[in-house]
């Protein structure tokens, strides 16, 4: 392959404009005045260059994504919405392969080029979500690399046989086992947090633990699972989602969970839907955590909003923790990018020599911009392959 | 003037698919199957059609919008960003007619035809701001329709001789006097209010107050406003904008107020930023309350964020209310339209035979899908002339 040289960039975090040379699917040579060889040139007329951008957080297997307009249906409890999910995936058919590419693909093209997705395993649907998101994965997978989540969404100890089914979805190849809500759902923190944390040692898989219980219930959880993460030696390998206690606690709580969580090696993964609880993001940044930022439901049963555009997710995430100043607002960014990367365990990410050219060309000015603009992704590359473009090109 | 029929169009809460005749400016005629006569034929194809949407509540003077990126430069506090207002607002040359009309012309092709933007008044800046404004929305009167707030940013007895320039302000045209904060500046509610609707009683002028105060102390002010209100017998002409203390309530005097509120004709306008407090938009509504909605700054010293795209703004308003069903969405976008066309007194507004046609046409399956997806703005008419047309057209 004769390679690509982008010239004239402007790189997020590697110290100045600069051309990226790709090569073999990696960044070969990144810096000013690079001789293109026989490599296809684009000049990128200094536009800012973003690595690719990573979804941590989504629900795949329920979307409707790409179908027509359907109103949401369930009331207004959780309660309501489970049930409805219940009453409507059958008859939805879901998980939809279509639906489901439509969103990959959308994703794919507005410069997402790694997703992590929850998928429901539970008795009822078994381990069917696990194969079709698979699936469909694999087909996607020259454009966009995706990894799932088994996720108990209605409960292990409530919902018996669970616990075998996600041992199973291991087998078929997840990235990591999920729980939720191991008190306010399971009524048993200590049992559920050990079977989540036994299957993640037994088989090496990771951890993403949906927690919404708020409050001081949120805050004991969130102990629990340092607690089990240190013990396990699990460090780097554990993500806590949404984390509304973080949210709700006093400033003197957060300091110290944010410090327990830094230690512990614990990614906190936020969604900032709807009016729910943010974590502090940059007090969680300045101790030290790894954040991750994700959509959560996009245009399901759940929910009917969201686009798959991670700068708009990272502008919801800015927005509600009322970041305004450019360093602030790259948090946001940040989360969207090397925070999900962390979150993911993903080798080499980044806008480095040798790392995979995953990336993402923005006419933005500056970092804060391009998430407070959102603007249209002038070229997406996934290991060197061209998935998205608005450029001419030319050879020299 | 041969007019224009719109044939196929989905116009909202006008009972069916209809066409639309245009002639001389206004609607003269609605409903299915219309002879065009000689009036231009445009197809729209069964697309929806909305009333043009009305901002509530912005700040034209302070944009920076269509400028280079400019990073946010003040700290975290609100009397940090009054300082580097202070600071900065000469050297940026603030009002900047190019920004303001940048702005209008992008609101207006987003399908605004009614803007109420507070324009900065205290000594200092005088009223530069107001004749600034006026000079700029003269120039784009046929695009779009722009009126005034005389705001006294800096207070008004906190600022001597703002009370004589608001009364300036209203011989110069505008339409509404402001306030803000009548406690929390002011430091003396009573005769805050008392100089504001004296201003209104004796010119004919509307109220639009910001108030910001929190909690009990801002309840008061509620109470306070509805007193005045009934006794100056000005229902249906005042307006209370973002109301915090409203979001913050307990239930109870959630229903209280908002009885009072409706009872007494006062608008509340939110414009749903950040994370700051929504008002129960929902309940204001069924207790007949008039609710209105913009985008408070956009791309200006105090944020860096907006767009001037209102079906945007509605998208937060109902996200931040967790708004998942059709017709709670639609609680948003009438927040766009007929609650700001309520604020702003409009005449005869709404897609009806004998209105202004003024109206935005947009590819959506329902009104909640155009704010959830925020689609093109397919065609856009104020008074009838064409402002943003994306269809071809033909004469039959
Ligand atoms: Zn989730
Ligand atoms: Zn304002």
């Amino acid at each position: 392959m004769p390679g690509l040289l982008l010239r004239d960039g402007r790189p997020w975090r590697a110290g100045g404009p600069a051309d990226l040379l790709i090569r073999d699917g990696v960044i070969a040579r990144l810096g000013p005045g690079l001789d293109p060889g026989d490599a296809e040139v684009i000049d990128l007329g200094g536009r800012l260059v973003l690595p690719g951008l990573v979804e941590a957080h989504c629900h795949l297997d329920k979307t409707l994504y790409g179908l027509p307009w359907r109103p949401h249906s369930a009331g207004p409890a959780l309660a309501d919405r489970i049930a409805d999910e219940r009453r409507h995936r059958t008859e939805l058919g879901l998980p939809d392969p279509a639906a489901v590419t439509a969103l990959l693909e959308a994703m794919a093209a507005a410069g997402t080029t790694h997703v992590r997705t929850h998928t429901d395993v539970y008795s009822g649907v078994g381990l069917t979500g696990v194969e079709v998101v698979r699936d469909v994965a694999a087909r996607l997978a020259g454009r966009i690399t995706v990894e799932q989540v088994a996720f108990p969404q209605s409960g292990i100890l409530a919902n018996p046989g669970t616990a075998a089914l996600l041992e199973e979805a291991i087998g078929l190849g997840v990235s990591a086992v999920g729980g939720i809500d191991p008190a306010g759902m399971d009524r048993d923190p200590v049992r559920h947090l050990g079977i989540v944390f036994g299957l993640a040692e037994r088989h090496g898989v990771r951890v993403d633990l949906h927690l919404h219980d708020p409050g001081s219930l949120g805050v004991f959880e969130l102990e629990l699972i340092i607690e089990r993460t240190r013990a396990a030696g699990l460090a780097g390998r554990v993500t806590v989602s949404h984390a509304y206690a973080l949210a709700q606690a006093d400033a003197a709580t957060q300091d110290r969970l944010a410090e327990a969580l830094a230690e512990a090696g614990i990614t906190i993964t936020t969604a900032a839907i709807f009016d729910f609880p943010v974590p502090p993001v940059k007090k969680l940044r300045e101790a030290g955590v790894n954040v991750a930022c994700g959509h959560d439901d996009i245009r399901d049963l759940w929910s009917p909003y969201g686009s798959g555009d991670l700068l708009e997710r990272a502008m919801h995430l800015a927005y509600r923790s009322t970041f305004r100043r450019d360093e602030d607002i790259e948090i946001a960014l940040e989360a969207v990018t090397f925070g999900g990367a962390g979150a993911l365990g993903l080798d080499g990410y980044g806008l480095t020599e040798g790392a995979p050219a995953d990336l993402v060309v923005v006419d933005a000015e500056t970092p804060a911009h391009a998430v407070v603009t959102r603007p249209p992704r002038d070229l997406v590359l996934k290991a060197g392959h061209v998935v998205a473009r608005a450029f001419g090109s030319h050879k020299v």
